[in-house]
């Protein structure tokens, strides 16, 4: 594989009109970076395709240790990124980092940040690197991105890395996606750590603090450490909290390390499967639901959307009402 | 009504075990704040008499003008908020406050930093405060939220403003519940205005730059405004770039000002019934998600959802095809 950076670019389409999805699927299995690339912008783009993808790539997926990295902008996510990346290749690993861009809905572009960041690996053979926006729809994210990992997964990545930006339920959803979720944080955020704070405590697996040769640092650690130790985990799992200077590499090896330890022990208790089982749930409910919701805007007559909303709006109809006849269409 | 931050803690039941829900609307019609409290943490915890509450409130909603307010962290939003509630109740308007919080889905509580802000409004009668977290389930946030928006509405609040953290999906959300979304940045934010700018540029109708007295406030300003003259808006609209030090006041009448044009704008081109279509469409739809989320769970046989899930783990299902059997079961 080659690294790629293609989320801006549409795949072109030289003769044939449709993917062969068959092909791109074999193609991708042998390592292809133009066709994991095309696979997932067939993904991305919720194209007629995805449903043969899934059923594809089904088979050839579940291999892959799935890691969450989260945390506020600012905190360095993009530079621990890019240093994780390199150990992990140093262990003779094959890397796929999803950036994913919930604060990017609309234009469906990447971040310029990660790109240049993640120049380091653009000649790596063994790293597949791609950013993913939601194309506006809110809940597109949460119905792509399974499906995404699922094609680096079955492309033979050992490890796919999933970068979110942000505070937000975008946490919660990558807490559900990952086998381990990694949060970041970072001295000097101000009010960004106090915001983090409250939405982090029961999702991080691993914390990292990263710019631990700042001012400011060893508090950040001494109140996540005061705050976690209220919390209690599962399987008695401690969360660490690992001290990065990402920028330099300080870390970065103990980072890769309490990675590694947190599978273990999901391994060992049996965890890694149920957190799996409950991704795949989460996964048929968002198709699920997103084929109900396309059925929803078909509707005529009594239960057309735009109709009953109009009179929502006039206080005719209450939501719940109006939400009762949507579904009693179905 | 008096101010109050109740959302950690729930109401007591003494004697009776059900609200009266009639009798509470009634009380919230009046101005009640215990009774607004009431429901709105009817709506929060999903109770089985959220349904009633809609039913009775529909009829009495609709008048208020419903302004969001979003930023990342740090860009210090509860302090503009604070300024602004002022603003507006020196302006005879009456104000509920609703600060959603949604990096705080496991917690259920509050922030401190806005309940300790927002004190200077505490023993003003006419301003509501509420802090709401998503109680963990993802959607839960967009179920409930235009319903507390309902009960303020309802009580007699001129103006609600629904202020949001973070950036994500919950911009997103944020700008589909409200008439005018007011965007905050600031100087001194690192890659926080770098990230934050790719997600915000089309969902703010006013743009303000908080701290404005700081070093790099205009160099905000300029690429903000560079970066906007690139988009388009619908009836001619041109987002103004309100500067504000919000910690002293400043330029806080500007904002006003530039949040109620942005009204009269909509009001004029037909914009706001538009948009209060789409809003009461969006809740319809998320209640109506809601309801068939629970059938799901309910499956058994072969679209028993953990079944499923443990199939496509398994590689022996696709996801689409799992899905397909609990859409088919409705």
């Amino acid at each position: 594989m080659t690294s790629a950076e293609d989320a801006g670019a549409p795949e072109p389409a030289p003769r044939r009109r449709r993917p062969q999805v068959a092909e791109l699927v074999a193609d991708a299995r042998t390592g292809d970076p133009r066709a994991v690339a095309r696979l997932i912008s067939l993904v991305e783009d919720e194209a007629p395709e995805v449903r043969e993808v899934a059923e594809r790539l089904s088979p050839h997926a579940g291999a892959a240790q799935v890691i969450g990295l989260t945390g506020a902008p600012g905190v360095g996510k993009s530079t621990s990124l890019s240093a994780l990346v390199g150990a992990f290749r140093q262990m003779g690993r094959r890397v796929g980092v999803l950036a994913v861009d919930p604060s990017s809905p609309f234009s469906g572009g990447a971040l310029l940040g990660d790109r240049v960041r993640m120049q380091d690996h653009a000649t790596d053979g063994g790293v597949y690197i791609r950013s993913m926006a939601s194309r506006g729809h809110l809940g597109g994210l949460a119905w792509s991105t399974p499906q995404a990992v699922r094609v680096l997964d079955a492309a033979g990545c050992d490890v796919v890395i999933v970068e979110t930006v942000g505070v937000g339920q975008s946490e919660v959803a990558i807490a559900g996606l990952a086998d381990t979720t990694v949060v970041m944080l970072a001295p000097g955020m101000g009010d960004g750590i106090q915001a983090a704070k409250a939405g982090i405590l029961e999702i991080g697996d691993v914390y990292v603090v990263n710019k631990a040769d700042r001012d400011g640092a060893h508090q950040v650690v001494r109140e996540l450490r005061s705050m976690l130790s209220l919390g209690q985990r599962e399987h008695g799992w401690r969360p660490p909290i690992v001290e990065t200077v990402a920028s330099v590499g300080t870390g970065v090896d103990d980072l890769v390390a309490a990675i590694d330890k947190h599978q273990a022990m999901l391994s060992e208790a049996g965890e890694l499967a149920g957190k799996r089982r409950r991704r795949a749930r989460d996964e048929i409910e968002a198709i699920a639901v997103t084929a109900l919701r396309e059925r929803f805007a078909d509707f005529h007559g009594s239960a057309d959307l735009d109709g009953l909303a109009e009179s929502v709006v006039s206080g005719d109809l209450d939501p719940y009402s109006a939400a009762d006849r949507l579904v009693a269409a179905l």
